[in-house]
C-alpha cells in the first residue's frame, strides 16, 4: 500500500509523509502520493532507469545515536543517484520505505528528512510516495530511484575496447572516516559527459576500485593496465593509514569502497576533449586518466620504477563506520 | 547499488540474483539487472504507475519458523500488485530488496522465492533487479512495483460523484486467519473493468473496509450510505467470531483489512452492465453492490429494519498473523 494506515495507525508522524509534503507539487506526477500509487508522466522517447538500495543500522552505519540521522536519509538516496550517474541516467522520481525504531523514531524520521530533502530538491528529483512503517528495531530505509535515458544511450558495464582509456571522477580510498555518508552523487557530471561524449562502459565505485573496475572490465571482456601512479588517492586514505589501519593509502585506494566516483572507458582522443572542456564545466571535480584497457583480462598494475603487479579485486564490507559530522557536513 | 557487492561478499547465494535468473529474459528490460540500474523500456503513451511496500518479520508477520517465508515472499509482491490494481493499472516491473536473516537466511531466501516467481510469472512483472543485504536481524523484504495505465485514466480516490453505486469484489473479513498471507490480487480483474468501464474511483481495502471506502469518501468530498446486510462477509470473519474474537463477523468484515479486494465508485448503470458481463469474465470472482455515494460526508449503515447508523472507519494493524499454510496454501 502507499502510505499506508499501517503507518497512520502506528507512527505518530508519517515519515512519507512529511517527505511528500516538504515538496513542491511536480508537473511529472499526474497523480501524486496520497492514492493508492503515484502516476508519473515519464519523459517521452526515453528509457526508464530503476535502481534500488537498502540501508540497514547497524550494518550499513554505526547504530544511532552514534550515526547522524540526517546522514542516514542523505546517504538513502545518494547511494541511489549515484546507481543513476553510473548509467548516464538523468534523475526523475523516488520512493522511499521506512521501518523505523519506536524509540526516538519520529526524531529519527524529522533528521533523516533533513537529510535527503536539501538532496531531492538539488537533483529535481520527484518523491512520489512510499511507505512509512515502525517497529521495536533498528531503522530500515530503502529507496527506489527512477531515472532516464535515452534510447540505447545507457552507460553500461560491458563496452569497454582494449585501447580505451580508463578515466575516473574525484579521488579514493578512506571513505570510512566519514566521506561515504556525506558525498556528492556524479549526476551533473554524468549528464554532462553523456550529453557530450561517447562513454563506452561507466560503472560507480561502490565497492572499491579495483573491485568495480574488475566487473567492467570482465563484463566487456576485457582487462586494464593501471598506472600506479596515477591512481588518485583520497587524503582520507592517507589520513587512514597513518592511523594505523595496517593498509597502505593505494591500498585503501584500490579496495575500500564508498567513494561512489565514476570509473568510465573511452576512446583516447574523446578523453583528452572531454578533460579539456569539463574543467571549465566542473572545475571542482578532479579527473584523472588512471591507465588502458586491454585485451587480456585482469588488472595489472605499473609501478613507477617500471614493475607490473597483478591486482587481485579487493572491495571491502563497511561494517562500522563514524559520524559523518565528525568529517565534515551534509549540509 | 544494484546487486551490490556487499550482497556478494556477505550473503551465500543472492537473493535477487537468483530472483532474476530464475525468470526469462524480458523484452522490457532494455538494459537487465545486474548492471548499476535496469533500463526499461517503458510502453509507449501510457503514464507509470509507481507503489513500495516493506514488510517486517515480527510486525506484519509473526517470526519465523512460525511463518512460511514462501507466504511472505508471495504477499510482498501480492501487496503492491493490489495497489496496482486499485489504480486500474497493468504490471510491468518490480525490484526487491531484502535484508535477510544471517541465521537461515540462506533457506528463507529460497523459500521467499518459491512464493514470489510464480506470482511473477502469473501477472508477467519483469523484476528487473534488486539489493540483497544480511543481518543478524529479523527479516525486512521491499518491493517496488511499477505499472503503466492510459494518460488519465488511472483509477483514483477522488472521483466518486453522489449517486454511484459501490461495487466490491469478493468478500471481508478474518484474513488474519491466513488470507491475508494468501490473497490473489485482483489485477486482472481491475484490467477487464478499466478497459470496459468507466470507474469514477477505486481503492484496495488494505485496512479495514470501512477505513478504506472512508478514505475514498473523504477524498471525493462524499459519503456513503450502505445496506449492511448486503455486506459480503467473508467465512473466516464467522469463524474468527465463532472463536470467540469478541466481535461479530460484520465488524470483522468492516475492520480487519488485508482483504486486498477492490472498492469501486462508479454509474448504477454502468455497474449493472458491468455485473451482467462481469460473472462471465470471472465467473469466481464475487461482485456486491453494497451500497451508494451520498452527497453527505460520513458512513452511514442501514440495518435489515431500516434503522440507520453511522459506521466509525475502523482499520486495525495485523500485529501478528498466522501461518499462511494453517489456512490455505500459496500454490
Amino acid at each position: 500500500m502507499f502510505e499506508s494506515s499501517r503507518s497512520f495507525l502506528t507512527v505518530e508522524s508519517s515519515f512519507v509523509a512529511k517527505l511528500i509534503s516538504s515538496l513542491p507539487p511536480d508537473i511529472r506526477l499526474e497523480v501524486p502520493a496520497g492514492d493508492d500509487a503515484a502516476v508519473v508522466r515519464p519523459p517521452a522517447m526515453r528509457r526508464t532507469v530503476i535502481t534500488v538500495d537498502m540501508l540497514m543500522e547497524g550494518t550499513d552505519f554505526l547504530p544511532f545515536p552514534a550515526t547522524d540521522p540526517k546522514a542516514v536519509g542523505y546517504k538513502a538516496l545518494a547511494v541511489n543517484l549515484s546507481d543513476l550517474a553510473a548509467m548516464g541516467a538523468r534523475p526523475e522520481v523516488a520512493v522511499v520505505a521506512v521501518a523505523l525504531p519506536i524509540k526516538h523514531g519520529r526524531t529519527i524520521g524529522d533528521e533523516m528528512l533533513e537529510g535527503m530533502l536539501p538532496l531531492a530538491k538539488q537533483f529535481n528529483i520527484a518523491i512520489a510516495g512510499g511507505d512509512t512503517n515502525s517497529w521495536d528495531n533498528l531503522l530500515v530505509v530503502s529507496v527506489t530511484a527512477i531515472g532516464s535515458v535515452e534510447p540505447g544511450k545507457a552507460w553500461r558495464r560491458d563496452g569497454a575496447v582494449p585501447g580505451d582509456v580508463i578515466l575516473v571522477t574525484g579521488a579514493f580510498g578512506g571513505s570510512i572516516l566519514g566521506r561515504h555518508l556525506c558525498f556528492l552523487p556524479r549526476c551533473n557530471e554524468a549528464l554532462a559527459m553523456t550529453a557530450r561524449w561517447e562513454i563506452h562502459a561507466a560503472i560507480d565505485s561502490s565497492d572499491g576500485l579495483s573491485l568495480d573496475l574488475f566487473r567492467m572490465m570482465s563484463a566487456s571482456n576485457t582487462g586494464a593496465r593501471l598506472e600506479c601512479d596515477r591512481i588518485p588517492i583520497h587524503e582520507d586514505a592517507r589520513i587512514y593509514a597513518q592511523q594505523g589501519s595496517g593498509q597502505t593509502p593505494l591500498e585503501h585506494a584500490f579496495g575500500d569502497g564508498e567513494d561512489f566516483e565514476l570509473i568510465l572507458a573511452l576512446d583516447p582522443q574523446v578523453a583528452s576533449d572531454l578533460i579539456n572542456e569539463f574543467k571549465h564545466l566542473f572545475p571542482e571535480t578532479p579527473l584523472s586518466v588512471i591507465g588502458t584497457v586491454t585485451a587480456t583480462p585482469g588488472i595489472v598494475c605499473v609501478l613507477p620504477n617500471g614493475d607490473m603487479r597483478q591486482l587481485e579485486p579487493r572491495g571491502y564490507q563497511h561494517l562500522f563506520t563514524s559520524n559523518c559530522s565528525l568529517k565534515k557536513s551534509c549540509d
